[in-house]
C-alpha cells in the first residue's frame, strides 16, 4: 500500500480502533474457525470487553488452518479491515528445531546460523507467522539464569555476530526483505536482562552506562543496524526503572541514539507488571508509563485498552498513541498484509516443514555445535572395531532434547534420537542401552501431557534397578558412553537454579561407573553451563551436546565416529562452583591481579579456596586434529585493520577450525576488560593443509564508551592475539590513523 | 596556630618539602629511636630518595616509646620542623579489642557503640596515635568477601547510625572535639569497595547513580556530616574507573555534592596501582590520574614523590599539590600538633590501656552483638543444676578470637577466654574440655610467629584422636557446647572465600556429636555469614558470637548463663547456599514477585530448587524473654514523622529488646526496596514491664535519589512496620506538609 493510501486509512480510525491496534493477546481467543473464545481473556480484566476482530495482533496460533480462518474473519468482521498481524514464540526453529542459541553461538559459523534463520524463517512463513520473538540477545554470565539457553553468551563480538546473522537470516536482505518465505525479527529483550541479580529470573540489574554502551547494549545495537523490525522490552528493573517503563532506555537510547524506527512491543504482561514492580501506582499509571516509554504494544493485559481513552484527551498522550498506531500499521504494510493478508498461507506453501534439506543443515549445526571439552584419544569411535558400547542415561532414547522453548512449535516426535543415530553407524550387538536413571522423578507435575511423557520416556523405575542394571551392561562392555545432564525443563524462562551441581542420582551413577576402570565417554545435556568440578575427572572424553534439536542424534553420532570433527568452542564458561559466579573470560584487571603480583600472597585479588579461572573456560574447544597458527601481519587502513595470519593442520584428519583473534587490554580512561574477542574466522582444513587466512577487524570495535556514552578511541599500540584451538600467539600494532571520534 | 601563621608556614615550603607533605610510609622506616632503616622503602623505587624527615605521615607504629623518640628525631632533623602525622590501622580497638564491627552493628545500641570508640580513642591517643583508619563504612551484600567483617552490614540506616557513632566516639563533640583523648577518623573506603563482583576482594564494582546516593554512599556522607577529618579512597574499579583515580567520586560527589573538606588518603598503594589496573599508562600518569582526582596523600608509594617534581610545572597541578599541603597542614594544626607535636606522648598518659572501665564496655558490647538465632529452651544455663557440660571445640581455650584487624594493636594474650569464663561461673567438675578438631592444619604458613601459634593453640592433633575424644567427653555429658565457625585468617583483607561452609572435619564432628542425642548448643565464631543450611538441624541452641574480642569469653558466658539476656539483631542475612548470592531484606520487587503470584508457578521470580529467602534475615535474633510492641500513632512535623509505640514484655526474664522500624515499599520513579529500615528504638524492658516509646524519622530517610542525583519525596500514604523480635504490626500515614525538596 502507498504511504498516502496507509494515511488515508490511519487517518479514518477512531480513538477506539486505534487503540485496538496496541492491543496483543494470545491467539487462544480464536479457538476454532470462527469461534470466539474469550474465556481467559475475560480475566485480563477489560472495562470495556474490546471488538476482538479489531486488534493489532495475536502470538502463538502456530497452525495455518487456524490462521488462515482466523484473518478470514477479521476481515469479514472488523469495520476497518486491517489484518492481523500473527506473532509466535520461534527462537531456534519452528518444526526444524536447531540446537539451542548458547550452542549455536559457539560454532561461529555464522553463514549456517544465518541458513539457520532462513530454515526458521521459512517454515514459520509458510505457516502463516509474520513475526518471530527472536533471537534473543541478552548478554549473559550468570548460569544460574535459566535463559542463558536462549542466549549466544556471555561474549560481546560473538552476541553481535550472531544478532546479524539470525537478523539478517529471519528478514532477508535486498530483494528477499521480508518477502516470500521471510519473517519479521523480533529481537529481545530490551535491556540487559541478562544479568539479574543472584542469577534469579526477573530479578533487577544494576549497571554503568559504560557496561551498557561497551557491553550490554552492543548486541541489540547490532540486531537493529541489521534492520530488524521489532523490540521487545525486559521484565527487568534497569538501575532502578522497570525497562518496560524506561524511557531514557527505549526513547533516548533505542529510537535516538540507535536510530530503530520500528515497533516497541512490551513482554508478558510488562505494562501491567509496572504495578507490583513498585513503578506505577495502578493500572492506569502503568498505562501511562508505558506510553510515556514508547512501548507501542500492550502483550496480554488490558492495561493500554482501559486507560488510554481517558489518557489520550491530553496531546501528548494523543500524539503517542498515533505514533505507536502508525508504527504497527507500516509494520503490516511492510509485510505486504494490506495486499495480502493471507500470506504464506497459500495452500501449496502450506505446512512445509522438516526437508531433506532443512535437517541436512540442522544436522550440520549440530555437529558444528557439540563442544568437546575433554578427549583421552577415546574419540572418534571406529565401528569397525566392533567394541563394545554401554549406552547409559535415559537421553539416548529420550525425545524431550530440543530445549524448552522449542515447545511453542516444536514437536518431540520429530526428534531423531541418540539412540537411532547409534544404531545406524554401529552394529547393534554392539550396543548396551541401559536407561541409568529417571530422567523426571514424576510425571504429575507435566498435568494433561503426563501420559505423553511417560510413554516417551517409559514408567518411572527404581534408580537402584536402574543403576544396577546399567552396571551390568558396562561390565560387558569396552566402553561407556554415557548421558548426562539436565532436563528441559530445567532451564528455559522460570528455571533460575541456585545449584548448577548434576543431580546426585547421577553423581552416584558416574561414581559407580568409574570403579569398573573402563573408559567413559560423556555426553552433556544441558542449557546451560553447570558444575562439573567434582565429576569432570571421571571422564576419559566428554562431550557438551546441549539441547541439540530435532537432529541431536544423528548430529552426535556423527561426531562419536568421526564423520565430523568437532570444532565448536563454548560461549559460556563453566564456573568451578555457585561461589564463583559470574565468571567470564572479558573481565577487567584489578588493581591487584593473581598474576605477577609484588604483593605477599594474600593481598591480591582471589579467593583462598578457589581458582578465579572456570573449570571450562569460554573459547575452549577440541579437534579430532591439531593445528598452529601464525601471525604474518596486521595492516592498518583507515576504518580497518587487515590480519594476516597462517594456519596448519598438523595431523591426518581432516576438520572445521575457529580462529579467534583477540584485542589484549591497555591503559584507558575506562579500564577495560583483560581480553576481548574482535574477530573470528571459520575454516575447513585438510588433512596436513597449510592457509593463508584474512580477517578484518573494524576500528570501531577496538575503542570504548565512556559513562557519558562518548565513544573513544585512543591511538597507540594495540595487541591482539590469535587463538586457534587454544594455541596463542601476540602480535602488536601502532595504530596511527583516525577514525571519525578520534581522540588521543 | 593561628590561620596566618600556618599560611606563612606553608608560604615558605619549597616544591620538595610540600611534596613530602603528601608522602605516608609505614613507620618501620624508623625502626629503632635515631635509627633511619630505608631497606624496605628502597624497594618502593624512589628516584630521589626523600628526606624521610620531611615527609607527611607514617602509618602502623604503636608503641608509644618509639614514637616519641621519631617525633623528636623529625623535629630535630627537619628543615621546617614540621611535625609527623601518626595514622594506624585501629579499627575497632587499640588494646580494648572490642568485637568486630559486623556483631556491634547488631547490637543496636549505638550510645554503647559510640562508648566503645571513645575507648578506641582513649587509647590510641594516649599511645601517640593521631588518627584511625576506621570505620570502615562500606555497605555489603556478599559474604563471600572477606571484609564484610569490619563493615556494619547489609543495612543503609543501620550503617549510617554506626558511622555517626563512631566519628563522634573518635572525634568527640563540641568542647572535647579532637582534643585530649581523640582521635581523628579516616573513614574508608570511598566508595562502594563492598559490592565487588563474585565477592572477589579488590575486584570490580557495578552500580547505578540511584543504588550509589539510595545505598552504597549514604554511610560516608553520614561519616562526612558528622565531621570526620579523612577519607580513604577504595581499591577497586567503580563503573570502570578506579575509586583511587575517580575524579567524580572523590571531588563531584565527595567534596563538592557532601562538602567534605579534609583529607584524603589512598588505600595502601592504590595510586601506584592505577597502572595494573589499566587505567594508567605507567607511574607517571598514576601521579597524575590520582592528583586530579583529588587523592591527597600517597599511602607506601614513590608515585607522587618521583612524578610531582615534573608534574606541578603545570600550574593546574601546582595548585592541586598546594591544596594537597594545606589540607594536611591544616589537620595537623586542627589536631594541635605545632602547639604539642608529643600530643598524647605525655609519660602519665601513655599506654594506660585495658582499664576496668573499659572492659566492662567491652564485655557488655560482647553481650549485646551475639545473636541468639535458635533456642530450644535450652539456653540460659544455670550453673546451680550442676549438670555435665562437654565444652567441645578449639574455640573455648583459644586466643584467637580478635578477628583479623585487631593483629595491628591488639594482643592474643589479653583475651579473656570462654574457658576462663566457663570456670567462674560453673564448677570445675561440671565442665570437660575437648579440642574436636584443629583449628588450623599446620602453623607453618606463619612464619616466624608460628612458635606463638602453637604455644596458643597447642600442637597439631590427630583429627581422629580430637574426635574420639570429644565424644568420650560428650558421652559423660548432658549437654553439649561446641564451638564452631573460622580461624581469624578467614576472613578479612584478602580473604575472599567461594564457599560458606563450615569445614568438612567440623561437619563430620557435628553430625557424630548429633547421633548421641543429646542437646546441642552452638557458638559460631565468625567474621561473616556462613551457609548452615545442612547443619542447623543439628543445633538445639545456636548462638552467633562473630570475633568477640578481648572479653569474648566472659559476655559470652554471661549469656550462656542469663546474667545477660541476648538482644542482638543480625547486621547481615546468613544465606541458605552460595548459589544464592546476593540474598539481602531491602532488595527491589520484581513485576513478578513469589508472594501474590498470578502467574503460573514457573513464571514467578525464584529458583526452582531453592527458597528466595536466606536461612537467616537481616533482623533475625531472640531474646530469653518474649514481648510484643503496638503502634499508638505517628504524628507528622515539618521535618520529621513522630512514632509513638507501646511495649510490653510478656515474661519474667528481664532484658535489652531493639525495636526495628521499617518503611514499606511505595510506587515511586526509583523502585523501592521491599523494607527498608528507618529507625530503631534500643530499651531495657524489665520483666512483665510496659513501656512507651518513642522514635523519630527524619522525612529525608523517606524520599530517594534518582539517577540524575535528584532527590524527590512524593507525598501521599506511607506504611511503616514496627518489628519486635520479628513480631510485626503496621501502621500507615499520609505525609502532607513538605519538606525543601518536595515532589508530586
Amino acid at each position: 500500500m502507498e504511504k498516502k493510501k496507509l494515511k488515508e486509512l490511519f487517518n479514518s480510525l477512531t480513538i477506539d480502533a486505534k487503540i485496538s491496534q496496541l492491543i496483543q493477546l494470545n491467539g487462544d481467543i480464536f479457538v476454532e474457525s470462527g469461534v470466539m473464545n474469550t474465556g481467559p481473556v475475560k480475566d485480563l480484566g477489560f472495562k470495556k470487553e474490546p471488538n476482538f476482530y479489531e486488534i493489532g495482533s495475536i502470538y502463538n496460533v502456530n497452525d495455518h488452518q487456524k490462521l488462515y480462518q482466523i484473518q478470514k474473519d477479521v476481515l469479514k468482521n472488523s469495520t476497518y479491515k486491517i489484518p492481523l498481524l500473527f506473532m509466535s514464540d520461534i527462537i531456534y526453529g519452528f518444526r526444524t528445531v536447531f540446537p539451542i542459541p548458547l550452542a549455536q553461538a559457539g560454532s561461529y559459523d555464522f553463514d549456517l546460523i544465518k541458513q539457520a534463520a532462513e530454515i526458521s524463517a521459512k517454515e514459520s512463513y509458510r505457516n502463516g507467522i509474520h513475526v518471530v520473538f527472536s533471537p534473543m540477545l541478552d548478554l549473559v554470565r550468570d548460569p544460574r539464569w535459566g535463559r542463558v539457553m536462549e542466549s549466544p553468551g556471555e561474549d560481546v563480538y560473538t552476541s553481535k555476530q550472531f544478532a546479524k546473522s539470525v537478523v539478517k537470516g529471519y528478514q532477508g536482505e535486498d530483494d528477499t526483505y521480508l518477502k516470500e518465505d521471510h519473517v519479521a525479527a523480533c529481537i529481545k529483550h530490551f535491556a540487559a536482562y541478562g544479568a539479574p541479580e543472584s542469577g534469579r529470573e526477573y530479578n533487577q540489574v544494576e549497571l554503568s552506562n559504560q557496561k551498557l554502551f561497551n557491553e550490554y547494549l552492543q548486541p541489540y545495537q547490532a540486531a537493529v543496524d541489521a534492520k530488524c523490525e521489532l523490540v521487545m522490552t525486559a521484565f527487568n528493573l534497569l538501575n532502578g526503572v522497570p525497562a518496560t517503563g524506561n524511557q531514557w532506555l527505549n526513547e533516548t537510547v533505542l529510537r535516538e541514539r540507535f536510530g530503530f524506527r520500528g515497533v516497541l512491543v512490551s513482554d508478558y504482561a510488562a505494562i501491567a507488571e509496572l504495578a507490583p514492580h513498585g513503578y506505577a501506582k495502578d493500572a492506569k499509571d502503568a498505562a501511562k508509563k508505558g506510553l510515556l516509554a514508547g512501548v507501542d504494544l500492550d502483550m496480554m493485559t488490558s492495561t493500554y485498552a482501559n486507560a488510554l481513552p481517558e489518557l489520550v484527551k491530553e496531546a501528548e498522550f494523543a500524539q503517542r498513541l498515533d505514533n505507536a498506531v502508525w508504527r504497527i500499521l507500516v509494520l503490516k504494510n511492510k509485510l505486504g498484509l494490506f495486499e495480502n493478508p493471507f500470506r504464506g498461507l497459500k495452500q501449496e506453501n502450506t505446512g512445509e516443514v522438516l526437508t531433506t534439506e532443512s535437517k541436512k543443515i540442522a544436522t550440520t549445526l549440530v555437529e558444528k555445535s557439540c563442544v568437546l571439552l575433554k578427549n583421552k584419544a577415546l574419540l572418534p569411535l571406529d565401528p569397525d572395531t566392533k567394541q563394545k558400547i554401554a549406552v547409559i542415561g535415559p537421553y539416548a532414547e529420550s525425545h524431550f532434547t530440543l530445549g524448552f522453548w522449542a515447545s511453542v512449535s516444536g514437536r518431540s516426535s520429530d526428534v531423531y534420537t541418540l539412540k537411532s543415530g547409534l544404531l545406524e553407524q554401529f552394529d547393534k550387538e554392539q550396543l548396551y542401552f541401559s536407561r541409568g536413571f529417571n530422567l523426571y522423578e514424576n510425571y504429575e507435575p507435566f498435568g494433561p501431557l503426563k501420559d505423553m511423557f511417560e510413554q516417551l520416556n517409559g514408567p518411572i523405575e527404581d534408580e537402584g534397578y536402574l543403576l544396577e542394571q546399567s552396571l551390568e551392561q558396562a561390565k560387558k562392555s569396552d566402553v561407556i558412553l554415557l548421558t548426562l545432564g539436565e532436563q528441559f525443563l530445567e532451564s528455559g524462562e522460570g528455571a533460575s537454579k541456585s545449584n548448577l551441581h548434576l543431580p546426585e542420582k547421577q553423581i552416584r551413577l558416574i561414581k559407580m561407573l568409574s570403579r569398573l576402570n573402563k573408559p567413559i565417554i560423556a555426553l552433556l545435556y544441558t542449557g546451560r553451563p553447570l558444575v562439573l568440578t567434582e565429576v569432570e575427572k571421571y571422564f576419559d572424553s566428554l562431550l557438551v551436546v546441549w539441547f541439540p534439536g530435532v537432529m541431536g542424534g544423528k548430529g552426535i553420532t556423527n561426531l562419536l565416529t568421526g564423520k565430523a570433527n568437532p570444532s565448536a568452542r563454548l560461549s559460556m564458561s563453566f564456573p568451578r562452583s555457585e561461589g564463583q559466579i559470574p565468571v567470564y573470560y572479558a573481565h577487567t584487571s584489578t588493581g591487584r591481579p593473581l598474576a605477577n603480583s609484588t604483593h605477599t600472597e594474600r593481598f591480591v585479588s582471589k579467593y583462598i579456596d578457589e581458582s578465579n579461572d572456570p573449570l571450562f573456560s569460554f573459547g575452549s574447544g577440541l579437534s579430532y586434529t591439531s593445528a598452529e597458527g601464525h601471525w604474518l601481519s596486521i595492516e592498518e587502513s583507515e576504518e580497518k585493520l587487515h590480519c594476516h595470519f597462517e594456519v596448519q593442520n598438523l595431523n591426518d584428519s581432516e576438520g572445521w577450525l575457529t580462529a579467534q583473534i583477540y584485542l589484549l587490554n591497555y591503559a584507558a580512561e575506562i579500564v577495560q576488560p583483560v581480553k576481548r574477542l574482535v574477530a573470528t574466522q571459520h575454516f575447513l582444513l585438510k588433512a596436513k593443509e597449510q592457509q593463508e587466512l584474512a580477517a578484518d577487524i573494524s576500528k570501531e570495535d577496538l575503542g570504548f564508551f565512556d559513562n557519558n556514552g562518548e565513544f573513544h578511541l585512543n591511538k597507540g599500540e594495540y595487541v591482539f592475539q590469535l587463538d586457534i584451538l587454544g594455541q596463542k600467539e601476540n602480535h602488536s600494532i601502532i595504530i596511527t590513523k583516525g577514525v571519525s571520534s578520534w581522540k588521543n
